[in-house]
């Protein structure tokens, strides 16, 4: 049941955050600002778990001047989680709490701004909020740097990630091509992408001519073979004096292991916290008589703000607007995706999907996205990845310390109106 | 014995390469050119060992479009090397080379641009040819990312390493503050500088407030405690839900070991190869039960031109520049360096330094720059690092690819003269 045009707002985010979920928040913030005084917007500190703690960051108690850098601003302005909601037949409370708290503030408007597990989260919201006849518009707002969530053709976070690793393979390659006569003759980048290769992929856009670097691409989706990776480095470093590799931290032995993992315990949703894969590789080369240097990003990758695409920036901030237009016409239960309309001249709009479709599915790299040998991504993935690292969208910097200016939130509580809960 | 005006110019590039060295090139280049086309300038292929070889790439046969693209453009564009000259007096071999390879290509003016090790070369060659009463021009142009360079201020291709590495802590510091609710809460940065932590000391420009990350340095002039170290993070993801670190890839134990070593068998001149710090610490900090992210910068850090400082590459071209105006007037032994005259506003001049006093020399981050508890820098260094990351000098972007323009050289050599020489 929706809830129509009536209602206050409530925005959160989830999941591993990026250089452009901000961007998205902001596109809805100043769209539901733009519709006038009357409506409250606020955010959930972090995600889902501060709308069942009743924390609510009131947007209108930010200085305004602030809240205009958060399109430019890293990071996930009012705080993220990982946090699994329970399937509501097992557990109803957490569902009863969020009623509680929507009614306490006049929340007519919900959205999530995640993955994979936080579009699940949304569904299962979505759905219970139906069954019980309340009106809820409750609608995702898609994001993971990974590329791999289901129902978008690109998902807002990837073409930043995917612009700082193709500049940085770029920059990089000039390093070690000129290091090579006499030192360094190997250069291993480690990237994420836990399952899917997109980010992995996204090295190959440093290519200006068919012979540059990165020379070998290691994807999640394919079986690594050490003796085979060993013996491709070794012949690339004959071939022209250095080699770049790209290596997802999520490549797997033929047998299904990982290469690397961190030794954590994984997170709420049981993935094992993966890293040092370029370690792991460098080491394999070493012994192989080649003296290597490594790089493993992490959140460098995705927090990197100050080198994000103009395109991701652009339907980061249009599906936040967007997801206000649509739920001011009583849509629920959708997640906001981009529809490709052509590669070249690039073409897009925003569409809605049905949440169901995409809730916790993960979408790899296709098999047609790969090179016949495995190492390498094939002219059909450089036409779906060139658009979206196109165009610039620098910050401002602050011409007296030479740092972008980012958004400092006060992130201000509303006044709480129920008890405490513990989720 | 100078050359006075006369004769052709060879440059070459030595050492670990920077985002700056070829606007260093790009500065000398430009100023010998716009003396007249009857002088010649040659750079030699991957430095010193490309003078013995008589591999002289010459710059009139590049293309005028991408030889204007060098200043922009990272790495060593004519190759660079590690490679140590013997002692005059053990192997005069090599020098005779340089004789008769400078001799057979009419070279009057000698520009060597590198580090601690290059400038002891750079003097090597200017006392051998002084003794033997050869004109000769010998200038050092000062290069490297670690700041440890004597005889100058600060050193080009650091400004742009603080920059980048100030940017990306800012940028990651959002990134973990916005998970740490619910998942990680701590991320380290391992940042070069092997014996000198002034990149390290970078770290602490994110801040624009005092309790903003990062929280801890680890410097590698002073001894590392795991123990008061896990405590002072413990007690910093209490105080605010997270903690940042940025760690030297030289920190040591009290008893002066590396704490991480690649297993390499070291460079030329017997230098361990570093690199795996952050892992290292952050399995440390997962054994304490805090959920840990960590990234290994390595060249993503060096050959970062995208977020170059942009007092950095107009100081890295003027000491091109200067070079040139210096070697007419019949200097020699000397290498260019940056003298400050002001903290702020931010004034300083170049000036010629004895080579002597330079060759070998390492100039470690200074007692009064590191705190009492040795985790953090003082006011006195902040004053010296903020005006080296001042401006942007972002590089132009192909619109077509959304990827920085960086030169493409042929590298064409000039035809040899000379028999083959093995060095």
């Amino acid at each position: 049941m929706s809830a129509q045009g009536d209602g206050n707002v409530l925005y959160a985010q989830s999941g591993g955050v990026s250089a452009v979920i901000n961007a998205t928040a902001a596109g809805l913030i100043d769209a539901v600002l733009a519709d006038g005084p009357e409506r409250k917007i606020f955010a959930a500190r972090n995600g889902i778990l501060g709308a069942l703690q009743e924390e609510l960051i009131d947007i209108a108690a930010e200085d305004p001047a602030e809240l205009a850098l958060l399109h430019q601003t890293p990071g996930g302005a009012f705080g993220s989680c990982r946090f699994k909601l329970p399937d509501a037949d097992q557990d109803e409370r957490p569902y009863r709490r969020l009623r509680e708290v929507f009614r306490a503030h006049g929340i007519g408007h919900f959205f999530y701004n995640g993955g994979n597990d936080s579009q699940d989260t949304t569904n299962k919201i979505d759905a219970w909020f139906r069954a019980q006849g309340h009106p809820l518009n409750c609608i995702g707002l898609p994001k993971t740097v990974d590329n791999d969530l289901a129902g978008t053709d690109n998902c807002p976070g990837f073409g930043s990630v995917a612009k700082y690793i193709a500049v940085s393979v770029r920059e990089c390659a000039l390093d070690v091509a000129s290091m090579c006569a006499t030192s360094t003759k190997v250069f291993i980048l480690e990237v994420m992408g836990r399952h899917a290769g997109w980010i992995t992929a996204a090295g190959a856009l440093a290519r200006s001519a068919p012979e540059d670097a990165p020379h070998l691409l290691l994807f999640p989706e394919v079986a690594f073979d050490p003796g085979d990776f060993i013996a491709r480095v070794r012949s690339q470093v004959e071939r022209s004096g250095y080699c770049v590799v790209v290596a997802s931290e999520g490549i797997r032995t033929a047998e299904g292991e990982f290469l690397a993992a961190a030794g954590g315990a994984g997170d709420a949703f049981g993935h094992a916290q993966l890293g040092g894969v370029a370690p792991h590789l460098a080491h394999q080369v070493q012994e192989a008589g080649l003296k290597t240097h490594w790089a493993t990003a992490d959140y460098l990758q995705r927090a990197a703000r100050h080198i994000a695409s103009g395109c991701d920036v652009e339907q980061a901030c249009a599906l936040g607007r967007s997801g206000w237009q649509l739920a001011r016409t009583g849509a629920s239960g959708v997640m906001l995706g981009i529809r490709r309309l052509s590669d070249a001249p690039y073409r897009w709009e925003v569409e809605p999907v049905e949440l169901g479709s995409v809730a916790n599915l993960e979408k790899c790299l296709p098999e047609n996205f790969r090179s016949a040998d495995g190492y390498d991504v094939t002219p059909e993935c450089l036409a779906y990845l060139r658009p979206l690292v196109l165009g610039e969208a620098a910050p401002s910097y602050n011409p007296e310390t030479g740092l972008p200016n980012y958004a400092r939130l006060k992130c201000r509580l509303a006044e709480k109106k129920l008890p405490d809960y513990q989720p």
